[in-house]
């Protein structure tokens, strides 16, 4: 089983429209419903890889409902929390996908006791913990670092992919692996990243910071790992056409099951850079295309810089 | 009492944003959420106006279930549904309003004969009745022709706020006014409407085929209004910069206070032009402000057409 936490989830509401126009009335042609935000995402991709994932996270309201009923093989392990859960809106046109995001409801001291208490329960069964997105408001500012810690405690390896200063804190309570988008490790850094080569720089600065590994995506061009020893680039053998949207949840979930299966890093970023490609392919967030994976595991290069 | 009858209510939602930007992902600054539709909107103008309204037609799932607890001061007599209500969503930022309307839930025919029996319970305490807004799918294409015919049994005045063929069929049942924006009428007619002038050519037109009045917004410009007999062009004192969005809505509440009362047209016209205006300086749908009504109203000018 691996335990994917979401703390700020969301019910993503996908619209499609002929042409978005700002300061017009658009009529919708389709409306769908899921569970959505990072960890969401991530467990959705571990279940269609036919792995055990349990969701833990909070959830409140009817859109906490309708969250709830759209898990499917995720394991509902939510924590119940008196605010709303929100929505996200992605409206695709023939170009584009706009995404609106609303804030998440503010949880209580509480609740965040209840889900520690949750987290701390479900723990013991967990091959690996995925730690992903935003918090909320209301959440102390190391609340990753205690998930972190936690997870330490019982000897469970964690990923985590967050950004900005829960990053740093979380760091120091040395994740396994943490893996931000290159925006993320840039906002941490607070300095901005052009490319592959400052990104590698930024993801060996993190790791130095947790002792552990730090994987940074950079988008089409795959992505740059280190580990306080050693650096590596992994690329896909194409660049892929398609939603980029899940591409970093997809990647998350293959260094959870690569740290869950306990596989050397090189190996591990193979996989993760299929995976992604795998995401990219179609247009929503969670989902991967098992033949695109397949396809691309073998043809992803991993090479060591030194 | 007027009765408002919205057969596709929708939850509004309202997104603040900084800038929306096609291709982009938002954080939304602030949510709003309120029972919309149309014959909703007319209904929150008139309990503002002091006036007892209650609002018939469909609400189903947990979106329903808020729709509902967002009627305030309006009566609830809504028809359950199995379906779930839908949703609008409005983008604000600083240069435009940008909507995005779901379609609505399929409608049974049990369901719309359980609403045809609550409106005809509902008829006799009726002052005047308002029907407004889209259809639904699932109902039959002469719905609004049902209810005009069953409101003129029971000897109750009507207004009818709809376009496209449903407009037509109904307009043969005789509703005392019709008031089709000039987008309706032009989609009623096939052929569009470029100005005023040509408006009142339409008016008269569709007054010719129902035999009542019919009042046809024509945005800033105020309205044209037409009887078989005569014809009427009613102008606003200035240019009211605001939101448009629920300006027809609060024309239409004019339109229904005026026939409850049993006064002039031409009398009841001018309330129509001022209530509008008073609703584009306020920034929601529903919503208008009393002092900038009672401002325009004696300003705003009515003046016959021969």
């Amino acid at each position: 089983m691996i335990l994917a936490v979401c703390l700020n989830p969301a019910l993503d509401v996908t619209y499609h429209v002929d042409v978005l126009v700002p300061g017009a009335a658009h009529r919708v042609r389709s409306v769908r419903e899921r569970a959505g935000g990072k960890a969401s995402n991530v467990a959705h991709v571990l279940a269609q890889l036919g792995e055990e994932v349990a969701l833990l996270g909070f959830a409140g309201g009817s859109r906490g409902e309708r969250f709830r009923s759209a898990l499917g093989p995720v394991h509902d392990r939510l924590t119940c929390i008196q605010g709303e859960t929100r929505q996200s809106v992605a409206v695709v046109d023939a170009d584009d996908v706009t995404v609106l995001n609303e804030p998440g409801p503010a949880v209580a001291d509480h609740e965040w006791e209840a889900l520690l208490g949750d987290y701390t329960a479900a723990l013991p069964a967990a091959r690996a913990v995925v730690l992903a997105g935003s918090l909320p408001s209301g959440l102390p500012d190391d609340a990753y670092a205690q998930l972190v810690r936690l997870a330490r405690r019982s000897d469970r390896p964690t990923v985590l992919d967050t950004g900005g200063p829960q990053l740093l804190t979380a760091l120091a309570e040395r994740p396994t692996v943490a893996a931000p988008n290159h925006h993320e490790a840039a906002e941490a850094l607070g300095s901005p990243l052009s490319g592959p080569e400052e990104a590698l720089v930024a993801a060996a600065d993190l790791s130095g910071r947790s002792g552990g590994a730090v994987v940074v995506s950079v988008g089409r061009d795959g992505l740059v790992a280190a580990t306080p020893q050693r650096r590596w680039r992994a690329t896909p053998p194409r660049v892929l056409a398609g939603n980029p949207t899940g591409a970093g949840d997809a990647l998350t979930a293959a260094l959870a099951l690569g740290i869950a299966d306990g596989r050397c890093l090189p190996d591990v970023l193979a996989d993760a850079v299929a995976l992604s490609g795998a995401s990219v392919v179609r247009p929503t967030a969670g989902d991967v295309d098992r033949a695109t994976y397949d396809e691309l595991r073998p043809l992803c290069r991993v090479e060591e810089v030194r």
